[in-house]
């Protein structure tokens, strides 16, 4: 049979690691997809290194153009990265009638409304499974494997570093910094690692699953975005303590009110499956409302995972290229025509709980006057730790858990805490979730 | 559009879990497919149950041949279990043209290879889900969503009776006997608990798991399955000291001898996340070459979970039926022509590492007769403990972990120890996993 040619823009780190793949798993795809995948070119700026990978089995060219342009070409795979050019690339391949395969988060949470409206005007498929979660197939899970459910949330360790990094912080007792210098050491956190520690990374990643579960348009300019790189390791042991371990997660839910979009460092009971997750590992849960939770566990970047989802998505659009297009998986779980578009809440509309930490006079009637300020916003203690003082320190933790409670109402006690004589400093805030019962 | 007209044949637990999903989330489901899913006809012997479920929505018979025979039916819901009138009516639907979509672990385990050749002749999709882990899309992940991979071994708790069982004695050191009779009182056992608690049933989904994870027809008749019922409490204690949990693990795995499968009582790391996996949950932990390891997690059972499984395989059925057969997802994941008939190894060529437990005189030289057995049959130890006797007792309890050993090697060890004199009684064997670094 006619086999599928591939097209790869990039052979980097994931663009090498599906080149291995495709080659050492040959027969084994070739059984399952009925037909053979083979990249015939490869668009990548370093030619040596290319040269050096391919070995002669296909075509090496240091312009992308050319190879979305190219007749011979089925599918584009596009591994660049970034917003700029790679937007261009994958509407010109979709402009020449060709497939794209894709792992850029970034481009489909910023272009994907955009993309995906192309696609299906040139009847094309645009697959992104490597987009989140790596290896794991968790695009597949909930626009295909749930599709009964109405899905009621999703929660998820979706971004590596910052998983690497919390890890680092509980077992070893460490600062955020020195983790982040010894995750740059091993490859774990990038030279520059805002996009990752800041939560963008995640922020991009929720708003695709977001987008899947309820069949909204891409909108990370209204997502929420926290990141990691001011926690204080105290909190990390204190939360313990407590019977919570913190993760970076991206969250999104559906509630009358619309839809929430958003990520930050979050309390969740440690006997919860997705707070062991230690390491570089990803896992989401998706609650849906017949089926439950269920929780995807596995390698969320490196080479070969995210090579796994790439070349998965190879094999969907092999089997499925011949079918009409209305007929495929639509490339946001809903047909096109069946989007809806709830308004994604901002921050200061969405409950949870919360876990606050203040700095209070070691003084007699200290609880009282901050349970008090508490009281009149109408928020509910859940639990209440006061530490004592350090040796020689006038000063001492005091740690809240609260009961659900509005982002506006909690910021509204929070100033007036601050302004108490007995608390000194910022009240530090983490929001918490059950993640079900 | 036309919608898609499904005719369903049992109206138990998961068929009434069925109509109550399709009905309530209709309308999500239908902007996911493209076209409504209705139930047109509904067969079940007990008329008066029926009707009181689907209240004149739809026509209800009391023979199930009427609805595969039924023209207006596209899409048969096979939901009557076992594997003898089940067996015709799957065939004759085939042979009808309709499409299938089964729960049944026990049909496709004994009779799957012939029910998929049917199928491919008609070019009719047989749909299952359901069959193994319940509303967990395990057969999507496998077949779909890691096909770039050489699967390595897949090692899963498909069974939640027997997971419930495990965790109560675990958690409340309460004896097998007392545990099952508290979950046959809560629903989570059958008065008749044979198929669960002996491993059939584990055995079927994992026989079905081993066939699309390497592309081998389904040969259950050679699966080892050994089941729970004669699992001391005292084990499940001595693991725990040793940081392991005891889980009925069904695994395969593919060596160069051929392929392994199995169901048994096995010892995993506790820090191993599906060590973690408590209650009636379901999960299952995939290897793959590229991707490394996976895991799955959810509900493996009850009637809106097994449901939501039943109803993503119809939302897949009505997305594909307009597609050629040979562009469609191979029902064994490979294409027909391309299956393989690796053999299946039986236990005595099987190698694991193990957990002994002996009850041996409380007298000198005990360690040392016992581990001059072992290593005469080349049998490395791992970790030893040995308790001291009860009070007022003469025998102690010898707990060894042996390194890899091929079972018979294994067999032929402990008969060689229980004849020694200072061995008291039979040693108890359960077979070890490290299930990943």
């Amino acid at each position: 049979m006619k086999p599928m040619n591939i097209g790869l823009l990039g052979l980097g780190t994931v663009g090498a690691g599906t080149y291995t793949v495709l080659s050492r798993n040959a027969e084994e795809i070739t059984r399952r997809a009925g037909r053979p995948i083979r990249i015939v070119v490869v668009a990548e700026k370093n030619l040596v290194r290319a040269n050096e990978i391919v070995k002669g089995t296909c075509r090496v060219v240091d312009d992308a153009f050319a190879v979305v342009n190219d007749p011979e070409v089925d599918v584009v795979i596009e591994l660049i990265g970034g917003y700029g050019v790679a937007r261009e690339l994958v509407l010109k391949a979709i402009a020449n009638g060709k497939h794209v395969v894709t792992a850029n988060k970034a481009l489909l949470a910023m272009h994907g409304n955009e993309i995906f409206a192309e696609a299906q005007k040139k009847g094309v498929m645009v697959a992104f499974e490597a987009a989140v979660a790596g290896g794991i197939p968790i695009i597949k899970a909930v626009r295909e494997g749930l599709s009964a459910n109405r899905i009621e949330w999703i929660a998820g360790i979706i971004n590596g570093t910052t998983n690497f990094i919390l890890s680092e912080m509980r077992e070893k007792g460490l600062s955020f910094d020195s983790v982040l210098k010894e995750a740059q050491r091993l490859g774990y956190a990038e030279a520059d690692p805002t996009f990752d520690i800041e939560g963008v990374d995640a922020g991009h990643k929720i708003t695709i699953l977001s987008s899947i579960a309820f069949g909204i348009p891409m909108q990370f300019d209204k997502a929420y975005v926290e990141g990691i790189s001011k926690l204080d390791g105290k909190d990390i042991r204190y939360a313990e303590e407590m019977g919570y371990r913190i993760k970076l997660l991206g969250i999104t839910k559906r509630s009358n009110a619309g839809v929430e979009l958003r990520v930050h460092p979050t309390l969740i009971p440690a006997k919860r499956l997705i707070a062991n997750v230690e390491g570089a590992m990803n896992a989401v849960v998706v609650q849906g409302d017949a089926v439950g939770p269920t929780l995807y566990y596995g390698k969320g970047a490196g080479a070969e995972p995210t090579a796994s989802a790439v070349i998965a998505d190879l094999v969907d659009v092999t089997r499925l290229h011949t079918a009409d297009p209305e007929h495929r998986v639509p490339h946001l779980a809903f047909q096109p025509d069946q989007m809806v578009d709830l308004p994604i809440l901002p921050i200061a509309e969405v409950q949870s709980c919360y876990y606050l930490r203040l700095r209070v006079q070691d003084e007699p009637g200290v609880l009282a006057d901050i349970t008090r300020v508490l009281a009149d916003e109408k928020i509910s203690i859940d639990a209440v730790i006061q530490k004592e003082p350090g040796e020689g320190e006038k000063e001492a933790d005091l740690i809240l858990l609260t009961h659900l409670i509005s982002e506006k109402w909690m910021n509204g006690a929070i100033s007036k805490l601050e302004k108490l004589p007995v608390v000194v400093g910022k009240v530090t805030r983490i929001r918490m979730e059950e993640l079900g019962k």
